[in-house]
């Protein structure tokens, strides 16, 4: 199985179509070879309307192939089976449930399930073993459909650069994040709160980093998740930067890995999707950059079509042992993109049969 | 002794007084009750020229005592006794040193002695012992002048949120930086690379902060710097901001205090600027906001005058124990603020006379 | 009579206190010389809260003075006499109608009575014989108090520059303006609209610059204002600036002044708040910049209080004649620094004894 | 003639490469159908060095093919016969000129020899038939190579829109530019010159607007090009934008037409380039945005490869008749996409074989 066009494509529909990470997932489906969206979901005013007739607030054009598609109102019924979830957390938890006990598989952006112990918090390279959760899930809630949400953008990228180096055993993690605007969503940050500024507080981002890590290195055991031990210590702050979330890291191993051993590690991390093939994995997931002062958000974040991580800098930190940088697309890999990569996934697994 | 007017001023010069550090001494001394600049070098293009025919880079008005002082030679001759040195870490030793093997008292922005054993590196409130390096200073370098210094700009915000909870023994200081564009003087970081950017990387800088910050803490015991055993990780950040270096700071202590006496320690944080009411301390050198999303550059980093460093968001780190935030001005504080108060103490403590 | 401190101030009380004018309004008022502000009214959420538990967003110290105000309704009762109005105009309407009508002078910077024939549109160095307006208001609208307003914010600069030349006969102005986020208030635009940005388009800005100048530079006659005959076209932009509307102005004369003519006019302009020294009065109401590349809104803006408005790079218009730079501080001369202005000169006129 | 891939490519080589124009010109050329990048140059430091081993500052990918070409000295030799110059203007005319005598053409971005009466200034949707100097240049100049330019940055996007209007006669066009700092190249301008700054100011510009736009739109008369009478005036501004320069434009027409005349004429507007599909022409040219708050550099510059010039907010003007707002890509459309554009026309005309 590879990327190349199926058939005859799946449907899917967006729960959330209207707001910034909604946007994004409508131009990440755009001409997928797989996914056709059909369905756009929202709540509240724009319900009725024709998708052309809201504001396209991304750079990338105007995708028609959802031009004329309706807003429908956030309720399972017309909707396919696969629903990608850009909802709120202040309405996703009762949406998505529903959708779920109605016999959809809500693939989700939205943070209320991602600790939930029966719901897989996925990333396809790091822990793909973890959507075994998805029978004892089902049983549980007596859903006939499923959830399967990714992680926090800030928390995709530090995960997939601990994964790389998990060999070594880290044991201490301590991450100061310089965030973009978009991450906030639309209107999100005001521009007098912006301009020249930096803020350092994130409200609820740093739990989401130091508890969402420690499930999706976690190990499936026995049907549940048992958190990895490493302890995570989280700094957020919110830069002048639109698109990019960039992470200054320090870890401690247990094995005390030499340099080259983890610029091995980095050069060398693959997984499922690159197994696979699957139609929006980067060729590598983790790209280490030479230069010294690099990645750099505005250079290096839309590589990739915005789903590689790239890591630089890599020294030893006197305090914890080796310090690096990580850069990643907040709205990409660390939101839209991520969802629909966790849905590539489920397909060649079998569960979107 | 207080900071009212003295019946004659001190006559000082100012090395470097054409670039962006050179500008802000000027800014700092305008109206200054006990120093009055009577003299500016520079090396280059500017040589004889009339202030006023330069360009004031600031966005404080142009000081119109100045306006008709023609720029000297940087070397000493008619220099007062008293110098400010902004120049460039290029030219500094050499120029530094001439001035004082010429009996002339450098107070220094400039890296090049900073490390040097016999050269006190100076926050008043935090070690003003270390001016007993003077006199070995002038004996073993043979000088009937002397050179003082003060930290690299991110090193002081630091040094100073550590030296008011020295008491509980830090031992290990993780610390990123977020730090404004004026850090790096005129023309310095250029538009394209700092426009919705961030810049992993400041060359130099992390030594720096790793470094200095043990020699400030250190302990003057027979006449050498003991540097204190603290270990620090610095991770050194450019982000788009006029001025304000933001700091996160995760701190493991020996004796493991409650957060209540950190508080208190950062609230009774006080020192001989503050004794003596020099001219430029501010009130309170280190001021906690309790508000869960500040210090902020753009709202906090100009009050105070800029002398006063901003502390915020005291919590508990998995890793390390504590973190926070520290916010200080990298122009006023940082470096021409920093060594005008050190000569406010040098004055105090009889050693302009 | 001078701005020198009264025996005894005159209470004022702020409406729309908590928003970002009403927050510059009492900024602006905090030690002033002749008003103690008494009275913070505000619609909504914030009633019946102190001030200081409110968050205080300007870069400028909180002030005291007011700290312990609590928050009253937007209505008449205990509010003092004189008012400023710092509303919304989706409210404005209506409670400052109300107030009028219950006695109280109020000076509002809002938009809903500006083109009002019986209001005046003042500017105390352009137009203070506009303030003959208020009788024959009170008569028609029956109104015990009275309302008076300044203009709108990037109109002020404009029409202060043109009253400088007035008597050149100016026929036809085009304007472009690049405007500050301040100027849409709290929140505001939202960072993703303006990081990296410009947006050609202010929603009714264009309008109001073309007519408010032409009623502020018209002549009272038989107690009404006879618009100016100038055409004015406004083009206007919002851009990533903190404070200041930087506007590029062509102009074309009846009369051909020489550029000395211009020159001498800008330099030599000056009216009652000059010539009553008026508490917040800048020396000079326009002050010309010879630099090449001024003014800019970061160097120059700040300066002068926030009163003065700096012009620069005078010359040929291919197309209608002379062109030039004019900037303001949209906050303060273009808003709450205005309205405090306005009642300066009325209390100096006798309009609020 | 199509787009289509040619048998054999034309060898091509550029001047400059290093720079940030010579950059854009190693992007815009990376897999073109029609030509092969073989040989850069540049003078100064980068000669002999290896491309891969020189800094890539822009956001694509670095371009593989060019990697291994090492930097010659600018001067002719080994180069192909096409050359396009990203060269700076104070040492652009000498070189360009040696190519030029030496049998090279050379499609120049440099201003130089814009204005020179017998090199075209070309836009190839707009005056095609400027070409037609060559012959001309050739004899008087002696030389067996010519030079073609394209115009300034923000004169292209300027010309391109009245080109669409020119059947209405404009007599008088007002501009004010906001202009993005890769305008000027790298480092260009100072970060602390452009965050949350406006420079209402830039070297030559205006007067580059001005004349050549008379030029571009110029008639060929018995070989030699007539500028059209049209009186222009430019107020050029720098903004805190990374590409794409915002123009608001009003004009004057001799004819009076009515908006739909306009809006049909942007609309049909088209040329050479996109009657034989050029490899790099948009399909259209113009691009009228009908949003009320279009077109911005963030939303709108990168679309269409940077090749369109995007239009909107047309509406009546007081002072002159029409306003409107224009958006073009500084360094693709305004620099060197434009010079691939000259050359792929010069190509279809056969002044390449």
């Amino acid at each position: 199985m590879g990327p190349a066009a199926r058939a005859t494509k799946i449907d899917v529909g967006i729960l959330g179509a209207t707001g910034a990470v909604g946007q994004q997932f409508i131009a990440q489906l755009a001409g997928h070879p797989w996914f056709r969206t059909t369905w756009l979901g929202a709540s509240g005013r724009s319900e009725g309307k024709k998708y052309r007739d809201l504001t396209w607030r991304l750079s990338t054009p105007f995708p028609e192939e959802v031009a004329d598609l309706a807003i429908e109102p956030a309720a399972p019924g017309d909707a396919p089976r696969l629903v990608f979830s850009a909802l709120d957390a202040t309405v996703a938890g009762e949406i998505e449930q529903a959708f779920a006990a109605a016999g959809h598989i809500v693939v989700s952006n939205a943070g209320n399930f991602r600790m939930d112990p029966l719901v897989p918090l996925l990333i396809p390279e790091v822990n793909p073993d973890h959507l075994g959760l998805v029978p004892a899930q089902q049983q549980a809630k007596g859903w006939s459909g499923a959830i399967v949400t990714n992680p926090n953008c800030s928390t995709v990228f530090l995960a997939m650069a601990l994964a790389a180096v998990r060999q070594f055993n880290p044991t201490a993690v301590s991450v100061t994040t310089l965030q973009a605007a978009s991450g906030a969503g639309y209107p999100g940050v005001a521009s007098l709160d912006l301009l020249g500024n930096v803020i350092p507080f994130i409200s609820g981002e740093e739990e989401k980093i130091e508890n969402e890590t420690k499930k999706i290195l976690g190990s499936l055991v026995n049907g549940h998740v048992e958190p990895h031990p490493v302890v995570v210590s989280a700094q957020t702050t919110r830069v002048a930067v639109v698109n990019g979330h960039t992470e200054m890291i320090s870890v401690r191993f247990a094995k005390t890995p030499s340099r080259e051993d983890l610029l091995y590690a980095f050069a060398s991390f693959w997984g499922r999707p690159q197994q696979h093939r699957l139609p929006t994995a980067p060729a590598k997931p983790l790209i280490y950059l030479n230069e010294g002062n690099r990645p750099q958000p505005r250079l290096d974040v839309e590589r990739e079509g915005g789903m590689a991580v790239f890591v630089g800098r890599l020294r030893p930190c006197p305090v914890l042992g080796y310090k690096f940088v990580a850069l990643g697309h907040n709205t990409i890999r660390g939101a839209a993109g991520a969802a629909v990569l966790n849905a590539e996934l489920m397909s060649v697994e079998g569960m979107l049969d």
